[in-house]
């Protein structure tokens, strides 16, 4: 629930600003921007902190936190970003997509929440022989490829910008998978749980877990689509390769989507189950009371009528009176048990 | 909901009148027209009440209130708007909607309620050089786009009549940007409240906050069409800078309406467990009467027993007699209290 | 609900005729035929009884009653209508919708309940320079446009006959935007009876309610359909202008389609309300019952106790014994009352 | 029920045949083969037993029961049937389709039962100057159209290969119509049932008649795609006019499809009326343990008090004690009914 | 339940790998490849162990078991496929799928699991002359096939290799027909234990039916996609014949999804009807505890009123007086039986 909360008016911030221009309408603190440029070609990798540009290799500028907004921005015109870019970049709250522009390609993506980051916006810009991904927090999703890009002859180092864009974004589906994953366990768990024990749950979890089930589907529904466009786009950036691969996300996209629409059909069903438990909780309750009081309300008139103080009463004086009595008591309750056995309510 | 009562039966009022008939239907008491000219070009800007034709600059004519039909009706025609689109502006319960004339392009959108003013119509026109906006009250929605055009070199100032009309169109989806952020807010709040303290809400109030998120969605329903319809229309009047702005509108159109479903969706949810929380809630008094009952009626029925006025009963006459059947009460109430709490009642 | 128990099984008294076939297959006793001609042009107006062709001006004539089926062939014939546009006209149970013939266009519709006539079908046939209306029954939904064709100088009488046809189109589908207001206004008197006396409503008001919705929703569901094929229909009998005026037609085809939506969903909202009111009144009845019977109960038992006749029981003879119970009771009343506080029953 | 369960595992006996193996895969006992031929052509009509191929004039075999599989193959083989096609004939499980192959045109349809003969498979092969039917058991649903046929100069006679072929599709088409009827029938019947006398029916009833809804949908969703085949299919078999005429079943089938939906949500809503009418009954039935047990639990208590055998109690001596107690009740009585007034549970 | 809980977190195994990189990534143990290859031409059939390429006749590939990947990647590159298909192979958690890839068609599908094999998936390569099948685990679901081979003048053994992929896909999917129907039958069971027996069955038996559905409905949903997609590749290994062929599949795809469809609203209804099963199931026990409290209690107060120990009391003195309240009693039970008799309760 708390990153659903660190967002409460985002549009009311941005509300009546000029398009195009530069704020930040995040919700956490900024970070410190910190920037990376690494440089490679096919034997050769190179890693330097902050970015000038050069025209040798491949160029893949890493800038994490948003701070900085100036030094950003000079990067951003290195590359002849458009300001509409620049505005996507700082609004961290924007849905998935992908735009083309004249000397670039641009993709808006999310990072999910780690153990140490919170949920956050990564916007990459693939251009002729460059890579600009620009996160808001700094996190370890990208590590194996830069380990795969520092590895010599690797395929990535070998590969176009391109390429290192598919990987890129295949590092973030790949996330939102796992997450997938995560859930339909979770999703699994739950289904036992209330079908083993129904008491040790309750509807808030059912519907919170839903909750989250529907919060992964609205962020990746836009996936499926920017995966067509990006395959049709026909960009000059994207080789025939790096296409190849993509349709593989596409694949993915495709799964994730049916993953989502499973398991939230599955949790309705488990809501369900755990309706229907309480149902039956009431049933087998009321049958105790039931049971109870249809034996002994009857059984306590039958005393209350020889509790009456009239004067002459058959059998008071008898000895046998008394036993009479309780043994007409065990003959209702034998009735009764019979009865209710037939019922089957036993 | 009151905003939902004011208009009874408006489609009545219109049956039978000749297409093009200007007859105001609205509900609400017509305002004062009032009218606003707003002339500028890059570096100049000036505002006048009133309307006269010159040929210089861009120009925005800002109408509220619909009063004066004579006055809007002369006005418009110095635009050459068609009867339809005028019968439009004065039927103030039309869809969002995007039309394309041969020498200008309308738009019908809607203003939603603020403090001050009610939901009202707003009807937009694009021609060459000039803007006309038509609303049914006054309101500050446009207040700063004012300010931007009195600021000279300001992009809007230097822009064409198409990055104004774009500019309007932002305003008024920014508000719904709004208006779901704020239901977003108020559906965590129900669901925390739902989930906290269930007893603290009730069914309508969720009903209610339903039925605003369904007419919120159903308002905004059109907007991804007209948006679509506007990025194709390939008209003269939008250069192709406008064209990109409005793919980023196009954008909060489709959260909007990703959003809404959600919603939607959640608040299904959040109806679900507060019904729950009912079946639990008696599930728990229900408890309580078993138990006490399932307790007291056999011992009341075991004191019926020695309440019998027998002449003889066994042990009656034993001074231990009555502490016997207290502690027969006792252990039957142990074994009883053992009982539920092997069922996990307690 | 009366309305639709009058077709039984219409398909069935239609079963193996061949196609064609003229049998009339309503459910109501058919009306005696009466034909009226309006003849007109641009400042003229002409209006007889029965039909006899003439080759000047707009003709419209104006069938209602469907019993002399001699007649009403003998009329189609002269304007070249089909068989199977015959076969359309009496098979009163036909879905809207639009036919393009060589020589004329038809729109099959349906005319709503009013309070002197069933809900009916009508049949509107466009051909050049005339429009022939049949309907099943007389009704005055048409008479505002026969007062329009007698004005001279209307815009209707110096229209064509496409534009009389638009005109009779509008004036149905107005009926239909009416009647979804109604429906509107009915929902919203729903909603607040069930939200504020549940009791005064029940499950089969609200059922037939949403029945109604769903009914107007199902006969109105072609219209978007059928104004689409209008307006791409190029058909001669169309002019331009009249294909612009169909446009708004097809708005509020779209509008009522939401509509239909909206208050389907908000009435399954209001049946959900409905249901949970009788949750919470099982709720507060239960309560009742249990606070009764948790606090008497065991002072049934306390007194039943006493009430045993053992030779000896403790404090019997003391004169203050009765009122030490009574004191008893009185406190195990308040240890109750504020159990039940606590517990926020009250 | 009983013809869902006619058909147990019918995959799991065709499973790993090779395709075009001709085995009958339906689940009745086969019924003997017979054999009718109809040849005729404008003003003539002939029909004989069994079949021999001659050219002239029009022909439709009607094959009915499928036990003679030799006898079919070689009629079959006399109009260059595909293996293909002669399998689907065979394997009577299959959904409705269209199939264009290079020499005729096949379609599979389905009769529904009737209370001589189970629901049933129909093959019609349509070529030049030939019909082919092709049916699991004889029935009667085609009698009206021999009877056309042997009409001279009805339009049926008269008429193409491709007319005959419409009007045994039509024929089977009416069926569905009349069946929806029907359900439409006993729909609003199960609805007045529901309304007035809930208790006269229960879930399986309405669950069960849901079904039967669901499977008449599910076996007729095919036909909208199928018309749309068949009329764009320009196949030289079906002439102008047929497709004309095939347009109306294309209606049907649109009608049909809507119709089935209405129905579907209409039941949904009738199974929603019921259980509420259960949640009512259940409210009522409370109420009368909750006043009976409110009113006489706290008079019990009144009772027991003196009841008890204390040596001194107040009043016990007076005349009036009795009468005293006997008051009280009275009064606790009274008031309690006021209680329940106010909260209209009488 | 079991064959889901065997993939916990798939996707995170393979997170961060360079795609193309060739991991097993499934959750069951191993199977030792076993290799078999089928030479045959029309007339000619031979199977050996293991695979050495030669050039005549048409081939068929059959791996099992995943263990030797160095094996399966030396014929892989035997067939010039792809690292991306290879990869697809060893990552046993695909989504259905059909890639056309230059020289060969690869097509990615599950095989449903059996008494003895878990569910495992078939990757199925189509090139010019030969198929490759390989599979996780060795199963018998083939064998029909290599018996149809081994058969000379066979179709299959004349048939092409494009016919043979025809074959396989044809059995794959037959085994979910097989399953759809078994799905079918266990329906209708839990319908008819359902509404004769409710209490024979409980919520989760329905739900975890219902996932069954689901997943079987997931699994095969892009059926339909794939099958349109091979239907217009234009490949030059599918002979006319054999698209042919496959639009048979095509049409079970069709059913199967609409068979699951139908299934899961069925399993919906029937959740429906257990649920109000339940509701009826405490109306009863509600009603038997109602009615005896009613009579009894009334008749305890009865009781209770002469049990006081007032000393005077009317009638106590009196013979008949003990017999007049037990007749009272039986008035009191006589009048409730008419009661409860009138409201229909017994």
């Amino acid at each position: 629930m708390q990153d659903k909360k660190q967002r409460p008016l985002l549009h009311k911030k941005k509300e009546g600003l000029a398009p195009g221009a530069l704020v930040y309408v995040g919700d956490t603190i900024e970070e410190q921007t910190s920037i990376r440029t690494h440089r490679y070609s096919n034997g050769y990798y190179g890693q330097e902190e902050g970015f000038s540009k050069t025209e040798e290799g491949t160029l893949w500028v890493e800038i994490t936190g948003l701070k900085d907004i100036r030094e950003i921005v000079r990067i951003a015109k290195e590359f002849s970003l458009s300001n509409l870019s620049l505005e996507d970049v700082f609004s961290t709250d924007q849905r998935l997509k992908v735009d083309r522009y004249d000397s670039y390609l641009s993709a808006t993506l999310r990072i999910l929440d780690s153990k140490e980051t919170p949920e956050q916006q990564l916007s990459l810009f693939l251009g002729k022989n460059w890579v600009l991904s620009i996160a808001e927090n700094k996190s370890d999703v990208f590590e194996p490829l830069v380990r795969q890009l520092a590895t010599n002859q690797s395929k990535l180092q070998a590969g176009s910008a391109g390429m290192l864009f598919h990987s890129l974004m295949d590092r973030v589906v790949d996330q939102y998978l796992v997450k997938a994953d995560e859930l339909e366990l979770k999703t699994e768990h739950l289904e036992e749980q209330v079908i083993t024990s129904p008491q040790s749950t309750d509807a808030p979890t059912i519907h919170q877990h839903k909750a989250e089930i529907l919060r992964l589907r609205r962020m990746t529904s836009p996936l499926r689509e920017i995966l067509t466009t990006l395959l049709r786009s026909e960009s000059e950036y994207l080789d025939k390769n790096t296409l190849f691969l993509l349709k593989d996300i596409q694949d993915h996209a495709l799964w994730l989507s049916e993953e989502c629409d499973m398991l939230r059909e599955t949790v309705s069903g488990i809501m369900e189950v755990y309706l229907s438990s309480l149902d039956m909780r009431m049933n087998s309750i009321m049958k105790v009371l039931t049971i109870i009081s249809t034996i002994f309300i009857p059984l306590t008139f039958l005393t209350g009528l020889y509790g009456m103080n009239f004067a002459t009463m058959p059998f008071t004086t008898a000895w046998w009176g008394f036993y009479a009595i309780v043994f007409c008591c065990i003959l209702v309750v034998a009735l009764m048990v019979i009865y209710f056995r037939r019922k089957q309510w036993w």
